[in-house]
């Protein structure tokens, strides 16, 4: 059972949220009149940041994990999301087969698995989950983390489609696939030219996505959006550069970094100094394709990316699936100060089509507050949103939880907006 | 506070919840590929009777008050159907207007009229309150049941727009107008040729809508239905017939209405016999225009409804605001075998746009289980559904409560489908 939390910060909603709340039917009408012409993402989870003066996005996941930790009573609103995120993809639909991770090991991550599948199921589809693993050879009973089976069946192709065929639940052919795998280790034959739906298209992988189109595309959206509710963007907005061609082993690219991280202190100092906050500036050094916290490094100055050490150099050169790294991003660095009994706090929102379904805090006893939680091997505790991110009471106490949760909705899904927009652009790039 | 429930029938699941949760499916494809043919209401109530052996609506409202019996845990589920129903009316839409019933005294619906405003706000809509009431000619702050205030303000007509005007407020001119009123009393001329959109439509109104009418679409939606799942038909559906040109003052009609009294008798004994149901039938007389409970009378032989008195006359012959009952349909009866603490409980499910978003018990304690619970002046208990309709847990125990739920759901939005076909029906009666 995970604990309730009203919320990690608690204290008198800052202006920024105020502001949207005082916004509501204005961004409400916006994001209807967005969604007309950009095509919501299957599914989404996105990492926030509160610094209190800044709530900012810091990361867009398109195969989210997780599902498992959102505050059950909230299932519904899952369901009804899921529903809805069905009938726009195929009404016809009977059945949809997922694709999950290959880490069949990890329970934590079955037990996320196991309630995709339960959400879907509840929806009124047939789901089985077929793994592209070469270790799964034969239909095999996996146990979750918290007691619960999952049987996970080796996919099959027949021409143009992937199949489960199994003697004795019979065989599956669907007309859509969900991917929960992100495709870090690059796209398999298996995955390439199928007749069937893949549910989010191969170019929302690793392989073809970059964390800095996201962050182009979320520029774009915010500057619309800043006018909308006259503030600074930046208070959404996370600074950003990029190098391309780093290689942490020959260290080469190292000049490259080193500048883009002066330019980007600078620029965060500027604001810092224009909104009178005391806090050193910070930047995050990270794979521009890349996830699951692997390839991380929080730097204070550009000297931090100069000389950096053999165990550095080698955490750094390399992220999941053993995929090197060549191009990173840096990004601003946006302090937590969300915490619960000192325990630094960061929310993840998670969404379906572009409703919000809830989410819930990582919490971490062990780090920083301008240090990264999502890292590998995480021993976070989960603790579930209290309440829905739709439900704010304008005329309530500017500190209520759920006024707090309005606006991690909201910059949510301009996060989930510049999604979509960067799948848009990215569409021709579909392998 | 509202307590809760599990459900109000214990013990396991009847042979039909277990056949819809074992179809859950199938069931959920049909509905898509019917919502595709079909446009839901945006809103609506359905009345239903769980005798054990059948499950069957015996009432849909088009105008649903008590909204604010629904369980606020779910306010969320509410909100994100409001946000879809109200995409699919109109994106661009900004401003609602809602026309509430014309009695004001009725704290116990004002309760309601707040909570149906509140749900549309938070799915990001400015909304205010007009009133087609000519006892109300200035902006009127009411109060509701549980205290909270209600601003009314008087529609004026503007060409063929309606809209407030309201210095303080500033004007309101919306796209759309939700009623919130079944014009029982006819259609005002204030609502005639609107070029504002209406939902429901004015045909959806007591003034055109029968309910033989209703379950006529129904007979036809439950043939698919018990055909898809493999059931006898009857067991979701209450026979029914119409008796039209009743006088009950002047005494005319009464053979008409005797003999249907016994033909419907008698083809519910034959049912009875089939699925060796020991209780005697019974059938329920009402107006097939009316609304409210008023008019309604419980009938166990032809004999009940000839030689009325002058009291039982007077009840029958009219329903909310004056209107004359010329036509009446005889119901077939659905005993009630919920009860709470001895109390009966019948079950009510609410829907937005095609998505079940909740329900309730009406509980009363003074009446038999063969009695209409939604009489003048009810003063029932209302008890909130502990979970959703949509979260069946068909791994789980078969008597546990959101399966029963679920079976709840699958009826309503039998009704509801049969709804959208009868408004498609009407539509050219629209005034």
């Amino acid at each position: 059972m995970v604990p309730h939390l009203t919320t990690a910060l608690t204290g008198p909603l800052h202006e920024l949220e105020r502001r949207m709340l005082a916004a509501m039917p204005q961004i409400e009408h916006w994001f209807r009149s967005q969604w007309l012409e950009h095509t919501a993402p299957f599914y989404a989870s996105v990492d926030l940041r509160n610094a209190g003066f800044k709530l900012a996005p810091v990361d867009t996941n398109l195969f989210p994990g997780g599902f498992n930790n959102l505050n059950r009573d909230f299932l519904s609103l899952s369901i009804q999301a899921a529903t809805i995120a069905v009938e726009k993809l195929c009404p016809e639909i009977h059945r949809l087969l997922i694709i999950p991770e290959n880490h069949t090991r990890n329970t934590y991550y079955l037990r996320n698995v196991a309630e995709l599948a339960h959400i879907l199921r509840q929806a009124g589809l047939e789901v089985r989950i077929g793994s592209i693993s070469p270790e799964i050879i034969a239909p095999t009973t996996l146990e979750t983390q918290e007691g619960q089976t999952l049987l996970v069946e080796p996919v099959v192709r027949r021409g143009n489609r992937l199949v489960l065929e199994n003697e004795t639940l019979g065989n599956f052919d669907s007309c859509a696939i969900l991917l929960n795998n992100d495709l870090s280790g690059g796209v398999p034959e298996l995955l390439k030219n199928l007749e069937q739906t893949l549910i989010p298209p191969l170019h929302a992988g690793w392989t073809t996505r970059r964390k800095s189109q996201h962050f182009s595309a979320y520029n774009r959206v915010l500057e619309e959006f800043s006018r909308l509710i006259s503030i600074d963007p930046w208070l959404l907005n996370p600074y950003f550069a990029t190098c391309g061609e780093i290689d942490f082993h020959a260290r080469t690219g190292e000049d490259c970094l080193a500048a883009q991280v002066a330019g980007l202190l600078e620029k965060i100092r500027v604001k810092y100094t224009e909104y009178g906050i005391k806090q050193d500036p910070f930047v995050i050094v990270k794979a521009d394709a890349g996830t699951y916290g692997m390839g991380i490094m929080t730097v204070k100055s550009p000297e931090d990316v100069r000389d950096l050490n053999r165990k550095t150099r080698n955490k750094m050169s390399v992220v999941k699936e053993g995929l090197q790294v060549t191009e990173v991003i840096i990004q601003e660095g946006v302090y937590t100060f969300e915490n619960i009994n000192d325990a630094v706090a960061e929310p993840v929102v998670y969404m379906m089509d572009h409703y919000v379904i809830g989410g819930f805090y990582r919490v971490h006893t062990g780090r920083a507050v301008d240090e990264n939680l999502n890292a590998p091997g995480m021993h976070f505790v989960p603790l579930a949103f209290e309440t829905s991110c739709s439900t704010p009471d304008r005329a309530g106490a500017p500190d209520a939880a759920p006024n707090r949760f309005y606006a991690y909705g909201v910059v949510a899904r301009l996060a989930l907006l510049a999604a979509a927009i960067e799948l848009e652009e990215t569409e021709s790039l579909n392998t």
